[in-house]
């Protein structure tokens, strides 16, 4: 089987040009097929500000309204996927930019409004994702590059979470190859001592991060990304690793097993 | 040969919800492959407004800054063009949303700064179009969506004009398929009258708009709709034609002939 790499960034990197440059070109240097599936960043935010629109807030999560959904679909699929397409064009990568709505990639589901409305918010289910196409992109040497906006099929567009859209699409390709999750971010991987930048673990299991959990070692943003890494594993993706985006060509961060 | 359509729709359609519904509505109807080229209204005029960033013009053209080129990809590339794609999934169209960067689609040339810098601005050679691509996604069935944002193969995206952008896709897929391309606007075709939009001329051939031009019947805004249409016809499209938008599944509007 043909090893597939997906990789997901977050915001961090997006919102800083130099960071960006020096990622795509360590991205652009992972042999053979892979996909890039980016986050935001404060660039919504920002221009929601600068708009005048209010960010409204639920226990700390951001509820998306009209307005919101518009401004994010106008920086992820817009600004940011585009730069990053053209960015790895230069490069010699010939990507392509992609939301779930295009040639319906990725539907997902909008979230039902109880107990709490969270507005054009969508789920994935891995079993939707339009793997066809993707392997058919990828067959012909393209980069799939995925904003997290996705559609209900129905019109509407939908703001998704980056690392479900990233497990989601591993897991949807890992029955055409050895699909390997890359989860990048800021640190070198989990950390057993989150004041310790140097304290990797290299290597979490479940039973690991159900102590990590009870202890509170493991941060509250950390969360979904490890749930989603175990989600990934269980659905048949065959690696999982959480790292710094500045190393993925590297070994080293934090390798998931079930 | 199989019938190829490439439709070109204005801000006009693209800035009001209820006329781009009913729009693709046609549009889906079109039978065989298509191809859309969406222009990017006034929303784009509108963000920079509330964004306090101030639109440059020299003698009625925009001049693309950098933050303009941000607000226009944010726009064009972003908003309109996935609720394009998602309004067109939600009526069985399987479409896919594109700029010029994604997958090397529509390369073009950052204009000369001489006599006037216009910043980010490309232009297109017919011959840089990715016909191979596009071709493969319409064997697929699938149905490209453009915006006029293409990329200059160096990293840098660039505001392009619609019109351009439409008779250079035509153009470009003339070989492979039996083009006809369609513009469509607000008006029923070329007007005879301006000030009557019943007087429609049903064909325009180069000479009869010679005459059209020397005696000023022809606005300014028209011109380079027509110049690129007649382009086109001598590069090889098979058919042309100035429409009204509510109208490309039906006979009527103005044919041009070389």
């Amino acid at each position: 089987m043909k090893v597939l790499t997906v990789v997901k960034i977050g915001g961090n990197v997006v919102d800083n040009p130099e960071a960006i440059e020096k990622f795509l070109l360590q991205f652009s240097l992972l042999e053979g097929p892979k996909i890039l599936i980016h986050g935001g960043g404060i660039m919504a935010s920002e221009m929601s500000e600068k708009m005048g629109v209010e960010t409204k807030m639920h226990n700390g999560r951001r509820i998306t309204d009209e307005e919101t959904l518009k401004i994010c679909t106008m920086v992820y699929a817009g600004w940011i996927n585009k730069s990053i397409v053209a960015g790895l064009q230069k490069i010699g990568c010939n990507s392509l930019g992609l939301s779930g709505a295009d040639a319906g990639c990725v539907p997902a589901k909008r979230r039902s409004p109880e107990p709490v409305d969270f507005g054009f918010v969508g789920d994935v289910n891995p079993g939707d994702v339009n793997a066809g196409f993707l392997a058919s992109l990828l067959g012909r040497g393209i980069t799939p590059v995925f904003c997290a906006i996705t559609h209900d099929r129905n019109g509407s567009l939908l703001n998704t979470n980056a690392d479900t859209m990233a497990s989601s699409i591993a897991i949807s390709l890992s029955g055409t190859y050895y699909t390997k999750l890359i989860y990048c971010f800021e640190k070198d991987g989990v950390l057993s001592d989150p004041s310790n930048e140097k304290s990797v673990i290299p290597l979490v299991n479940t039973e690991g991060y159900r102590r990590l959990k009870e202890t509170g070692i493991v941060s509250a943003g950390m969360l979904p990304k490890i749930d989603n890494a175990f989600l990934a594993l269980e659905k048949g993706v065959s690696e999982v690793y959480i790292k710094n985006w500045s190393n993925i060509t590297l070994s080293g961060g934090t390798m998931l097993k079930l």
